[in-house]
């Protein structure tokens, strides 16, 4: 039987609600990969992207696959064996990262910080004194684990100081926070598709600056991954009217993706990022009159990504399942050593609107054992946050 | 500006002509990939692939990027460093296999054979005689570049009588000719979804024999790619209501996988690969009236991929050109050493009607230099045709 998926209201870490302009681009009739007209659509989906990372690099295009294959392009094409990399551990991304870097046969170095707090700047440049070996600085803008965000430039800044390139994780920053790819001097950076950008998962923008792609042609052994070498991958998304076939590109996911960049550009960056700290603080504002609090410190709070702590006594999993089933509404569990700890509250791209946040809130009142008087000062208090 | 496509038909050598239906599902409303509803849909998609590969392995999913993906999912998964794999090579996707497999840390021993040939299995049996080490065998079943098949019942057997393991290609004849994943007694295989299922681009449906899955859970270093570790995606596809978070699932494109598989299964394999052969005659038939010779002897040709010569003095090119211009008719053009040299013209999936061949023979009538006084018997060849 054809699968008609219930209408969802997506409020966990991704995906979040993709836009009807955005569906209805996914459905349109499939083209070749190699059809002039698809060619076309590719180079405006650089130049969206280029808008979107707020950068010139050249080497700018979206992976066929999710974002975690845009992690893996970063490292598999950027470490060769016996190379060094410094990793901002705070979450299960950082971990991720290091994971990926030793399997490309290099040596991650990770540097641990708590889970909720960002990467500490100090304990990076502590690492590169202590490591003048290594070549490369890893870490993630914006961790979907715990709501924290680091302080990008400054963590670029201290690696090009230290001759090291940079490779930062934007998949739940772009798009719902500033992210300044060129401004920040940054050397490689992924993101996904079904965060801030609203549209479905399965890819994953990447972008590299000059001096690493200089690194990835002067590479003296071939990546790992074939799928994933960029060198390759270039002689179907390079410049000119002529191009390879590589892989077969996902052409709809592509489709879905030009159109929820345009939405993007329509909006403008700063106005979407706007709105996503607007309803963050509607939606803060409501969960504090609930009693609930935050994992990260304010000035470090992620507006698109909001962990909150379960109450003492209170079944998280039981929480869920009823705001799912009673109420469609999806929000995310913890990851890590955060697993039962934390609930995650997605406010991501499209999903960042008032209407979500108070149909959340006022779930919550629904269905948190004991709001009782709480649930009205709640949704007043979310409703209360101005609109503009 | 949002991107309407062109309408056009896909006689390329994939994607294929994707069904309403199928687009119809894609665009449905996204939601999470842990929703238990999610989890349903993934149950009944294993489900049906395992009746498309016509396998019992309970290790059958789909990957979640394209099929050179799955490629490399099967070689990343199987390969140690070390080991020595025997690859069919008769066209480019042997030879990918061989590049994989080296990058995997493997030794890849080539038995070439003639592009537009199947893999020898003389050649394969001497090899693994030669070459005891030898722990793979693996090859193409249908070489979409040359439209060649491959005996894989025999190859199969050979492998496991010298106690290796094969790795087979079903990118291009999952759908369109016969495919028995357990008949053959096949461990690894892969396959693609825009080819003879009619899907959108961007999954790899993947099989593992018992044998297989032990190897991979035993492996002695963990495979070079995080994204691709079968144990690891391994905690999201299993078994049982908990799924753990890997990666972020191409939720939109599992809808369309699953409708796809829906219309193959109302259909009936043997069906469907009857269709195949018979819109194949039709085709063949016409395109002989015109003069066009195929690159592979009957015996080993694919129904849904069909490798023709271009006549001497005719820009190939051009008339590619002027098909998809003036007719929005797209076909393929050949590689590696056949760039030039041929037209690749698929009949694959939902493309495999006579109303396609017709199309096909007759824009070729109209665009071929010469075609002349054959053109109305090429059309009524392949007309003729019985239509059951």
């Amino acid at each position: 039987m054809s699968f008609h998926p219930p209408q969802r209201t997506l409020m966990g870490p991704g995906p979040s609600d993709v836009s009807p302009r955005v569906l209805a681009a996914l459905g349109r009739p499939t083209i070749g990969h190699l059809d002039p007209a698809f060619i076309e659509l590719m180079d405006e989906i650089k130049v969206l992207l280029k808008f979107a990372f707020r950068t010139t690099n050249e080497l700018t295009l979206p992976v066929s696959a999710p974002g975690s294959a845009g992690m893996e392009t970063c490292v598999v094409n950027l470490v060769e064996p016996g190379d060094s990399a410094i990793v901002g551990c705070n979450g299960v991304f950082g971990h991720r990262l290091c994971e990926m870097i030793r399997r490309a046969g290099g040596t991650a170095i990770a540097v641990e910080d708590a889970w909720g707090e960002p990467v500490d700047p100090n304990k990076i440049e502590d690492a590169l004194k202590r490591h003048p070996e290594a070549s490369l600085v890893a870490f993630v803008h914006a961790e979907t684990s715990t709501g924290a965000r680091s302080d990008a430039a400054v963590l670029c800044a201290l690696a090009a100081e230290h001759d090291c390139l940079s490779i930062v994780d934007t998949v739940t920053s772009l798009g719902g926070i500033e992210v300044d790819v060129d401004a920040w001097g940054a050397d490689a950076v992924y993101s996904g598709t079904q965060k801030c950008l609203s549209c479905v998962p399965g890819l994953s923008p990447v972008t590299f600056s000059e001096r690493a792609a200089e690194r990835i042609r002067s590479r003296e052994t071939p990546p790992v991954s074939w799928f994933l070498d960029l060198n390759l991958v270039l002689g179907y998304w390079g410049s000119g009217a002529r191009r390879a076939y590589h892989h077969t590109a996902p052409v709809n996911s592509l489709y879905a993706l030009h159109e929820a960049l345009l939405i993007l550009k329509e909006e403008g960056l700063e106005a979407a990022w706007q709105r996503h700290a607007r309803e963050h603080r509607a939606l803060a504002a409501g969960l504090e009159a609930l009693g609930l609090q935050f994992v990260v410190a304010p000035e470090w709070r992620l507006p698109q990504l909001n962990a909150v702590r379960v109450p003492a006594g209170v079944d998280e999993a039981a929480v869920r399942a009823r705001l799912l089933r009673e109420h469609d509404l999806e929000i995310g569990a913890g990851l890590g050593p955060l697993a039962g700890q934390v609930w995650r509250i997605g406010l991501m791209g499209n999903t960042a609107r008032r209407r979500n946040v108070l149909r959340c809130v006022s779930a919550l009142c629904a269905e948190l054992p004991g709001a009782g008087d709480a649930a009205a000062s709640a949704v007043a208090a979310a409703s209360g946050v101005a609109r503009d």
